[in-house]
């Protein structure tokens, strides 16, 4: 487990609950997403829109995500979105995410990506690389 | 107002819906939205990810976009989209959109957009083109 | 036009991308209606999920949305949502969004929204109410 | 694993996909719900806004969920999503998604939902309860 944390606080908007009241559960993704891109600013200082020109890759490809749903989070819930790389293997990572409500935990959920380039033989596909030592030190 | 016309019909997804349980407004910009690229389709016959090469353009780009909220429509309603260009100008044109449920019209949006190709002196702007002909004959 | 003036700041998150690599359009629609309830938020001190039930409305519903597209939003960019009321009627009201970055305005939009409770005859419908002084009188 | 299988095709509209041109991987889920409740209708005959009345229930609420992106899913592509339940537990079950575009298995999915009713001392809180027989025997 790395030591950088990220944490962003927001109320949640009513465009994204559902007829329940309550967040629409694949928004839980999209939070997770947003946080894995802002952790990585902050922990790097290279700026959300340039960390792929600044490391020569093609994105931090998501390979596979899970979460647990496990208390209702409600339109106006005042929420906060915790995360941190929990590994870092040689060419992917795993981004822990918790979604707390008044220090509560109500959901977590994890990602796991990897370090893309473009295939040499293929611009269709991607290729994995190795994460650079100065992006796993930034870490902590 | 040209008489091709594309009809696509569906029923509203949970997760398109709010905490009143109806359709959350700007959704209907996407259905909109989705209904312009696949009238495309359907006039000229080309799919709707070869358009762009097909014409050389860098896109259909929205430059207006409003509409009347007249009835909900909720969560399961069985709708349709019935969506056609109102006016072809030279370089841009108007989609018409109405949503319909069981016949009953509930809301009608509408769309200007430019037929946009790469600015020659600057690769951030767009740059308006003239509509081919071929394109205008399509729809009727 | 009142004078009181809510506005609020983020980064444009990849997710709200499309494959141009700027803001989907329908999603400017969902800034401004989260816009609109926090300017409410802001003008009266009611949070956001409260105020339905302290005014004893259904919503403050949207009836008519419109926006022009003048510049692209590009992820990462760091906009700026600037809302304010820009006429009050008996029954409804209007909504100015103004989207800058940097300070210059790329995108504008209007909502017209009604203050709507249940409708005393057929609870499938709603009917308009006359907005309350109080209300009125905390936007300036 | 039930026999009962609902299989659905669209074509990947532009308003789902990122800057890199593929499907922003949080909308799989979106797709994964969207199918969850279309393969209880085909396998009940029970329309999807009844479902929650016709047995009693608040919902079918997701618990847990999780994907594997295998390879990209892009704007434009005729991707075909086919779900089953995979396991009917007493009160819980797994619906297990597949994303084929062209019969080739791009991505696959699960969600693990409970039977939920209104808890019986708080309403802000949900209780499982023991899924019908006629439920399981629906799916085969």
């Amino acid at each position: 487990m790395t030591s950088f944390t990220y944490r962003r606080s927001f109320v949640v908007p009513w465009g994204d609950c559902d007829p329940a009241g309550i967040v629409f559960n694949p928004k839980f993704f999209t939070y997770f997403d947003a946080n894995t891109w802002l952790l990585f600013e902050a922990a790097t200082g290279v700026k959300v829109h340039d960390i792929n020109e600044r490391f020569g890759i093609i994105g931090i490809a998501l390979v596979d995500a899970g979460a647990n749903f496990m208390k209702p989070v409600k339109y106006g819930d005042d929420i906060e979105i915790v995360s941190r790389v929990a590994e870092f293997r040689r060419s992917s990572f795993v981004v822990e995410h918790k979604i707390l409500l008044g220090g509560d935990l109500r959901n977590e959920g994890t990602e796991t990506r990897v370090w893309a380039i473009k295939h040499p033989d293929d611009p269709e596909r991607i290729k994995t690389s190795a994460i650079p030592d100065e992006v796993i030190k930034a870490f902590g």
